[in-house]
């Protein structure tokens, strides 16, 4: 599992950059965000140390062995894999030992699909062996299936839902087509995979069949593997539906840790399993089940690139479908490794990658994996050498990434405590690849990201990498067809100051940290120019696939290991954690506006759709022989309360430049401040980000708490900034609007009130 | 051929419509634009008898007679259609004949196409009979063939260039991939079909292919015929290949009429016609072509629907071509019908169809051509009841339209003279189908269109077409996807004001009178809900493919026949011809301010470009495993002198205002002018248009004289509006756009000098 986040969006004013960016490569060595000179000195020459360390046949030794079989919960090849990062970790100087846990983990016992009307067609949900892809033969793995669906047997006409996202069911019913006691065929795509189960069985269908589109997913975008690396037309995509966007990790304990003898809910009271069967199938299964339709001819935007008509049924076809599960436990290894702090051991800065795959996993989750081991290794042999750091290490391989960030949640949950007191900095990756630097995560850290890549060589152009998605930002935003976000990002780069980071929904281990529990969090990667999408979640997701189309030669591997290794040296060795916060303040503001835009963009629309209806013009628009009713008339939108807000960023351009500014006259002046202060101010900082976060959380799924950045209700993976606001202005909760205003506000304000509490405690020193 | 312009566009701020749109089937008889009160009783009676004459079943056993056979050029069905046009007109009481013109005209003896390399393909090249559509099996229709290519034998690798368009080359040359000795295989759609080969041979191509893709053109667009109504897979769009930007019409005598004895240039003298050979095929016949080429895989927007990842070439795949024609002078049938004008018998209206299809044509152009027939015979009825027409009506049944406007061209050439001097009016139709009005021309008619279209009834709703017309803007700049042309012209859609009606490029029988001889002109039909596309210039546009996907029960053939019936009675019998002038200073004003953006924005994206190249920005984006070139340095562009046409616009208003005002006051009062002063502002106002030629004509292309309307040099049948300035800026012929800016403002001002004297006529009155 991974979103992959598909570059860094826009923006930052600052001009402090420029002499850091600029500095890379120079004579003299750069002075280092959060380092004196003399200390950017020793910072530099340590991961010089640190780089020399690593090496591209290290990753593709590990990876080409972890690989080997399957991976999947339960395998007990994934179980071998954990031993063997424990193993080395600890052969490297760690303290590493392995962490179980036992959530409900439903896996395959069968399968079926069949058309059964006008014809009969069995679908395969079969991904056979393909010529020089090793592992491909083997049959450790699991079949292609939806985890955390529903065991079920139904027949029943099928209904093409497009993508099955919220607006598809809008344009279905327009066409006076619903999918009730129906099966749903949704092509993957555009929103989360889980919510396209999810939509269906509130609409009411009784079963929901995914599939890979070949636009998207397959002959669409390049030659299949393995002439290509794209999606070969047996391919499936796997994954959970579980409801994740409500709460993910084991669905039998939200909220604690799946512990033997935890409290547990029965499945029934599990508010994240689905109640219909679920298949993922191939695009050569699909064909003949879509082609079977008939009904009205698909709209333009809906069709996809089986040469066929397509149809929305329903009529015509039938299809039948079963699944059968084993709903019982398995157990979760997760790998804990740790060095202690020399000077703050209760400062963590905790860095994890998942080792679970869906098969093998090459890419999803190991080509990162296998970096973070280098990482492990190179900073073993700084230890060996002497060097310790200030702050402790906790280094993370968990499990059961992909039914539903099971090992990352549940240790997250049974220590959360410990992590709410300690925990600096959560540092996230998932696949790495061939490509651009992708980096998203909390605002505050913006700066440090562009900082540190600024330093880091692209190994195929060798300028930075961080001047390499400058250029390419731009040339997107100059190309034909550019977008107005391509645009504005492009502007944004051409001016010379920080990227942007993006802001984090869901779709890896970052979530239990950053969304629950309120950590300062970053998800850095490698991304863009490699195939690896055409096998996600595939049977074909192997060594022999990622070492032709993934990061031949592990060059990206290596730059990963460099970008997250310096990042995570820096947040371990600054006297003052490494943090600017202007960004934060700027970001906020443009999420604030866009609420303003987005209540007055729909109080228009329902203006404009009103008078539309009354004119009955969609009647007279429409086309007689294929007939499009008029949409529903939406409630007149009212005015929100959205002063608190504005208030709160006026307060937030205030703190933060307070802090920004007292911040760099403190560096400026290579002043020190003594360990009490230290210890005080980093404890301030180390808090900043839990300021955002409200223990009653989001509404109607309170276990996440972050008030600026979550997973969207309806789109999954994808963020939404200030969810509370957003999402209740999108599904009509007016009052919830005014009320979640109120209180992110509030939020923002007592970020502030940390904020100028490390102010003060920077400003008594001069 | 016809150039189906997909909807009228935006605009016009008149308060005076409403009153009329409003009054439509109200109790009392409308106030009709151009009319009294008395004269609109009178006028509107008259109407009610033309459209009781009309009746669908005359035009469906017309239709079924005339799309019984081939009709190309030369064909004996099409002769004897010819004469039975001239036959009935002549039984109705037309004075009607048949005129002869002989064009050089190719047929194809023999044409063939292989994949020779890597493996061996033999393209049909055939349309074969389909179920239910009866003449399909008829073989006395032309094989697919594009007229004006050259003949040719070669053998060459290919090379795939999407639409064939001027970007594409650019793209591909990004992309180091030249045709220079290839063969280059283009996609139908994006722009005219003939600048496909011309491009592909100035970038030095020696052969051609033009294929349907099922995206744009098959089973992408819905079910293919005869299940549904698009293109089957063995389906082929023939079509000219002249060059008709530079001049359409005989290739051997532009500028004068192809009488037997006419002058002739030599075939090689003849600048319309290629150098290269050029086959237009079916998607079957295409597939196996592209799926043998290797090369880069083709960017994300060249990718079509066919069940292949499209490669660009060249490389693996090697075809052979060849095509043999005769290369003689074929006759040409035009049929003239005459009813000399009671009042003003030097005042002609002219209507015109062309009667040419290229098999059986009975979408293109037989559908439009019997309700020109329906408006001949109902106008016939009105002749026999004592009616006679203040001004002189001339239909036209134009031959040879497909191959390149031949019939129509010839014949204005020939009567250049004398139509310069008497026509006020050339109003156009070809194929006609159910959906809704699209008008293009002169906007001094835009307020008449708007007036008649409001009351002429919508089968399918009950509104008036422009109601329906009205409503279908305001919903699709409503939903999602709209583009901003689309918000736009909701906009003016929701305002209540006249509907704007579009520019006219070319595409069918306007040009010679609108482009070469400055008449004012029209261009009338329906359109937007058929399936004819899918059959386009093949062997399916049948009489059965039209009856039951193009306008089954021929009510828009009756809608069309009263709006153009209506349209030309108005413009015969109205006293002051029925112009208003706001709506051409409005729109002229908008090119003008397109222009400016034009410049503005071409200046500054050549700074932008020249930032990123000295930055060495597009190497550090590009993929190096795919790799895409920096596009071409842009020269500077320098700033226009757009003062003249700035100050044309300025004069325009005044001017127009000036003449609506005094018109609209004369007829307020019910007023009338001396026969002497009639014929002097008629005069006035039928030499409007020519005020907009100018002798020199375009640049490279003095055939086209109008400097406000032109098809693009490198659109085809798209408009380009003030083209002498638009083309040279975009050609970048900077001192061209300052002389034209010049000339063009000239004729604007001839344009205000001439409607001055106009408005003097009126103001004498008062």
């Amino acid at each position: 599992m991974v979103a992959r986040v598909r570059r860094l969006a826009v923006f930052v004013l600052s001009t402090f950059t420029c002499a850091a960016s600029l500095a890379a490569g120079a004579d003299r060595p750069p002075l280092l965000f959060g380092f004196s000179a003399a200390e950017s000195a020793t910072e530099q020459a340590l991961e010089h140390r640190f780089d020399a360390a690593l090496n591209p046949s290290d990753l593709d030794g590990w990876l080409k062995n972890m690989a080997s079989g399957a991976n999947h919960v339960g395998a007990p090849h994934n179980k071998a894999n954990a031993e063997l990062t424990r193993d080395l970790f600890q052969k490297w100087g760690w303290d590493a030992k392995i962490e179980e846990f036992y959530p409900l983990y439903p896996t395959l016992k069968s399968h079926t699909l069949e058309l059964v009307e006008p014809t009969k067609f069995v679908a395969a949900l079969k991904e056979p062996p393909v010529e020089g892809d090793a592992t491909s033969t083997r049959t450790d793995g699991m079949g292609p299936y939806n985890v955390y669906g529903a065991d079920g047997d139904v027949t029943a006409e099928l209904v093409y839902v497009n993508y099955g996202m919220p607006d598809d069911y809008k344009d279905l019913a327009r066409r006076g087509i619903d999918v009730k006691g129906k099966i749903a065929i949704a092509r993957y795509g555009v929103g989360w995979r889980g919510l396209k189960p999810k939509l269906a069985q509130m609409h009411g269908a009784v079963g929901c069949l995914i599939y890979s589109d070949p636009q998207q997913d397959g002959y669409g975008q390049g030659d299949v593997w393995p002439k290509g690396g794209w999606r070969p037309k047996d391919g499936v995509q796997r994954g959970s539906v579980a409801d994740m966007p409500v709460y993910p990790g084991d669905p039998l304990t939200p909220g604690v840790g799946a512990t033997k003898d935890a409290k547990r809910l029965s499945i029934a009271e599990a508010k994240t399993i689905l109640k219909i069967p679920v298949i993922p199938i191939s695009y050569a299964d699909a064909q003949p089940l879509l082609a079977a339709l008939t009904g009205p001819v698909a709209p333009p935007h809906w069709r996809g690139a089986l040469p066929i008509t397509y149809h929305l049924g329903p009529g015509n076809a039938k299809v039948h479908m079963a699944v059968n599960s084993d709903w019982s436990q398995k157990p979760l290894y997760d790998v804990i490794a740790k060095i202690p702090g020399a000077q703050f051991p209760d400062e963590w800065v905790i860095r994890g990658n998942h080792r679970d795959g869906w098969v093998f996993g090459a890419e999803d989750p190991l080509s990162g994996h296998v970096d973070m081991m280098a990482e492990g290794k190179a900073i073993g042999q700084l230890l060996k050498s002497g060097w310790k750091p200030k702050r402790t290490l906790v280094y993370a391989s968990w499990d059961g990434e992909e039914p539903g960030l099971l090992g990352s949640t549940e240790w997250a949950e049974a220590h959360a405590k410990e992590l709410q007191s300690k925990a600096v900095l959560y540092l996230n990756s998932d696949g790495n690849d061939r490509g651009f630097l992708s980096a998203g995560g909390s605002h505050s850290l913006q700066h440090l990201v562009n900082d540190v890549s600024s330093g880091v060589t692209d190994p195929q152009t060798g300028v930075s990498t961080q001047a390499r998605l400058r250029a390419k930002l731009q040339v997107d935003g100059f190309e034909k067809g550019a977008s107005d976000d391509d645009k504005k990002a492009a502007k944004v780069a051409a001016a010379g100051g920080d990227l942007n980071i993006d802001a984090l929904g869901s779709g890896s281990d970052f979530t239990p940290f950053l969304q629950h529990l309120g950590i300062t969090t970053l998800q850095v990667g490698y991304t863009g120019e490699s195939e690896t999408e055409g096998v996600y979640h595939s049977n074909y997701d192997s060594y022999d696939h990622y070492v032709r189309n993934g990061d031949p030669g592990f060059v990206y591997g290596i730059a990963e290991a460099q970008t997250v290794g310096h990042l995570i040296l820096r947040m371990a060795n600054a006297d003052i954690l490494p943090m600017r916060f202007g960004a934060f303040a700027e970001t906020v503001a443009g999420y604030v506006g866009e609420l303003h835009e987005l209540a007055d963009g729909k109080r228009e629309k329902a203006v404009a759709l009103g008078k539309l209806l009354d004119e009955g013009a969609f009647k007279l628009a429409a086309d007689p022989k294929r007939p499009v009713l008029a949409p529903e008339r939406e409630p007149e939108v009212p005015h929100f309360n959205l002063a608190p807000l504005d208030n709160a960023v006026d307060s937030l351009k205030k703190s933060t430049q307070a802090y920004d500014d007292a911040y760099n006259k403190l560096m400026a002046g290579q002043a020190k401040l003594t360990p009490a202060q230290l210890k005080e101010l980093n404890g301030d900082l180390r808090e900043m980000e839990a300021a955002l976060t409200d223990p009653r959380g989001l509404p109607g799924r309170d276990w996440f708490k972050h008030l600026v950045y979550a997973p969207g209700l309806y789109t999954g993976y994808g963020v939404k900034t200030l969810p509370g606001v957003r999402e209740a202005i999108e599904e009509k909760h007016w009052d919830e609007a005014n009320q979640y205003s109120v209180m992110t506000a509030a939020a923002l304000m007592a970020y502030c009130d940390r904020l100028d509490k490390a102010t003060n405690v920077l400003l008594a020193r001069h």
